[in-house]
């Protein structure tokens, strides 16, 4: 396994609107970046710290994954990402060690990034996404 | 406001045997110290990822903060931190700005950092801490 460093946290949040002042305002970060991810159903926001970036997560719909997740935890921590060299090898690496994969082969993510989601089954209870920038490797 | 980094990631655990073993066998990482934090009836065990850290949090009684969040949630991500310079100016200056602290001034945390906790109902629901390298002021 290559993880270099944590790629984003994923922040579940009831609006994009709402939350983004307190990151920009209170924290002092930037958002650089508003995108919508059509087949996850949400809008995410970017803010960049350090070598990481926070990503906030609206749900497009309420039946979406983001939706459930609020609607039941009321927003927080959905996601932790980390970035790695070679996702594929990594992917394969895990499932021979026993892990349980939600994705086995990447699919596309939000930023153009390659990424594929570890079941919390196996991570204990985290939901944990793992990404390669194509652009890297 | 200054932050400068993911500090670390706190991430509560029923126990550290049971659950270093998936940190160093699946993901690779190293432990590289485990420490008891009698103040939050905690034993921590701390992995180096890029600029960040994981710490996972395992309580040493049921009535801890970590204990009474494993029996509610069953493990997962409990607290995002971030490295900041000048922590109790960044305390005054989210207090100014209406953010709810649980603490109002620095106190000591895990690996000899000044530590504070934003309270979750000011962040989105998510608890918060802000940290501060006594050795790098």
């Amino acid at each position: 396994m290559k993880l270099t460093h944590i790629e984003h946290l994923g922040i579940a949040v009831k609006s994009l609107d709402e939350a983004i002042p307190f990151w920009e305002q209170k924290l002092g970060m930037k958002c650089y970046s508003i995108e919508e991810v059509k087949e996850q159903k949400v809008r995410t926001a970017f803010f960049k710290i350090g070598q990481s970036k926070i990503e906030l997560l609206e749900s497009t719909e309420p039946d979406g994954p983001i939706g459930k997740y609020v609607e039941k935890n009321g927003g927080g921590i959905h996601h932790l990402a980390f970035a790695v060299e070679g996702l594929q090898e990594n992917l394969d690496e895990l499932a021979s060690k026993g892990a349980q994969l939600i994705d086995k082969t990447p699919r596309k993510g939000a930023e153009g990034l390659n990424i594929a989601f570890v079941h919390p089954k196996t991570t204990g209870g985290i939901l944990m996404e793992l990404c390669e920038d194509p652009n890297k490797k």
